[in-house]
């Protein structure tokens, strides 16, 4: 770890480098917390907004990875304010979701906060048209 | 305003629109509140990273817009969560330092709150390389 360099720093060097090679899961293992708490910008009846513990959140993200075909991905950052608890990361994202067929490019903040050296939460935030 | 779109979202438009046109003047006296926070990153002695009021940053913001040359600016966004006091700006930014002549190519996420229709406070996230 650099000098004056902290933890979300750290996290979030990891999380972007293992997003970047299609890891996603492997940074929900090895990174977030069993009491993980992650809030979408929107829920539905089968998937709410906000779910919570690694066992849920590692069951959305398997869900996402095998409904979406991925053209193409990228994650920029981390991005590290005056909070040593926060870092964002900004997706752009070139999707298939396979049951509908729809194609979409989306961009996406996400916002994370870290506490004892683990991702305790994750918020999406979506960019609006 | 369209349906189910909240404050923030219709400011973090206007804002988006008039950064893009170089407006960033012009946002702060018609989006932010008087009693506006903004908080960078990093600080020094001349520039604190948490400034409050509005006198301030129009200062602050005069002072780089004094100080650069900007060769090429966007913003991307605004994007939007669960909480609708909230919103996001990505930034990115080409420019000189005038009085050292470095050049600098930066990526931003700027982190908005919302509250009684203005702009309440500014939060700043740099990437780490």
């Amino acid at each position: 770890m650099a000098e004056n360099e902290t933890t979300a720093m750290t996290i979030g060097k990891q999380l972007v480098a293992l997003c970047q090679e299609g890891k996603g899961l492997e940074a929900i293992d090895t990174l977030y917390d069993e009491k993980i708490v992650s809030i979408e910008a929107q829920g539905s009846d089968e998937m709410p907004a906000r779910m919570e513990g690694i066992q849920a959140i590692r069951s959305k993200s398997t869900w996402w990875y095998d409904n979406h075909e991925i053209h193409s991905s990228s994650a920029t950052g981390p991005f590290c304010g005056y909070r040593e608890d926060q870092f964002a990361v900004c997706f752009t994202m070139d999707v298939t979701f396979k049951p509908s067929g729809e194609r979409t490019q989306m961009v996406e903040v996400g916002l994370y906060t870290v506490s004892n050296d683990k991702v305790v939460q994750e918020e999406f935030l979506n960019e609006v048209g």
